[in-house]
């Protein structure tokens, strides 16, 4: 993971490229500050119109950010507003007037229901709110929500021992799961509430990551899931069965394909 | 379904009550044409505070938005546009100012990762930002959208025969795979697309009625599937295990436990 390694110095955006209609203007940002205005391009687009210019985060603070949202409106809220709050406080509108509390209907993976992780649901809006080419962002960031034993950020604040766990999938229900049968903590308790407090800092973290790689010129690839290219080969485009449509990792919920399943 | 009954003129908006501080209006809508201009408490307050102020909504020709909406931006766009996009069409600001576009990220379950239905991502979006009282708004559209066969909404330029199916999940992997196996159409076929568009419409008209429903001030109560009740009582909140954390039907994705879990 290089980029948790980068420089706050090194960070570069290139705003108003797209949205400024090509009058590109490249910013070194340094620390927390902008290293100018808000290009006039950016101010002078009717707010409807998307993306949104983006302006280099600070991805520490931006973490911290969503660690304090989560307490005022829960993962999804978090996330999104640890981003697009920020860039409201530094640089007014557009952002400041986004009625960022309509995210809270994602707590929970939506109101409770268990489907979404809500930091990935709100670091997935941010994304597309902000970015001229969202689409390998939002990849990279459910990849690596997958993949890596979460949560990666741990604020000053925290009152529990953090004990990170690898979700396997992007839904609430089997992160948390997943994360139960690691700690042996309940679902309800007040560690699992931090656990995704902690969460929701490090998918803030990553959006800030990421949309900073990009405004730098750098291309996002990545990678699928492996554990599910066997199914995949059936069962998705172009498979002989083509009868699902996912990239999530299979096993995480077909844990028991039962006897009447061809073997693999 | 008594909401589907539910004639266009007996909808009634109760407006400005949140919004506007204790200065409620009560208005009549006949028909699509609004029963007066929008309240001035609803334009003075700034558009980052939420919820908005909801004006009742026809639900077939927002439903009709929804379907044409998806060509533009899939389903999360398209059942969340046909709400604020039509507010937008006929009360003007904030509505007409909220970046719509940014909704595209949750296309075939966010960015084709099969997660959460778009359509719901956008409808319980749509209903955090125009409710007072979300939560038995959100967890009814879900019940509904689980239970039911759809698309229920079929528009006059369908090109295909439309196979309602129930998909017993919010989740687009399980939702979509269900319908595969009802219609014998392929997770990638023209077909499955166009169904897509009948769901977003179907979803945006439910959640105009859930909204119509709730702004005339009739309360909204939804059960859950009584399928998951048996799985809850062990790993629910208050369970004897409680590591899980979802209001979904378990067989949909457990539908083999294998020898290793206890008889139920």
């Amino acid at each position: 993971m290089t980029e948790r390694n980068l420089s706050r110095r090194q960070l570069v955006s290139t705003v108003g490229g797209v949205l400024g209609g090509g009058i590109a203007g490249v910013l070194l940002a340094s620390d927390d500050k902008p290293a100018s205005p808000a290009p006039p391009a950016a101010a002078a687009k009717p707010a409807a119109t998307t993306p949104w210019a983006y302006h280099a985060l600070d991805p520490e603070a931006t973490a911290e950010h969503g660690f304090v949202g989560y307490s005022k409106g829960h993962c999804m809220y978090g996330s999104f507003e640890a981003v697009v709050g920020s860039l409201g406080e530094k640089y007014g509108e557009p952002y400041k007037s986004f009625p960022v509390m309509m995210m809270k209907y994602g707590a929970g993976g939506v109101n409770g229901w268990g489907t979404l992780c809500g930091a990935l649901n709100g670091g997935a809006a941010a994304i597309q709110l902000l970015s001229p080419d969202p689409n390998p962002l939002i990849d990279e960031l459910f990849v690596w929500y997958d993949a890596e034993a979460l949560p990666d950020y741990v604020s000053k604040a925290a009152k529990y021992p953090n004990v990170p766990s690898v979700s396997g999938s992007p839904l609430c229900h089997v992160s948390i799961s997943n994360w139960c049968a690691k700690t042996g903590k309940k679902s309800f308790s007040p560690e699992r509430n931090e656990r995704c407090a902690l969460i929701t800092a490090s998918v803030a973290r990553h959006v800030a990551l990421l949309l900073n790689k990009q405004s730098e010129g750098t291309k996002v690839v990545s990678t699928l899931p492996a554990e599910a290219s066997g199914c995949m080969s059936c069962h998705e485009k172009g498979g002989a069965l083509e009868n699902a449509r996912t990239k999530m990792t299979c096993p995480q919920c077909h844990f028991h394909l039962g006897t009447e399943h061809p073997r693999t």
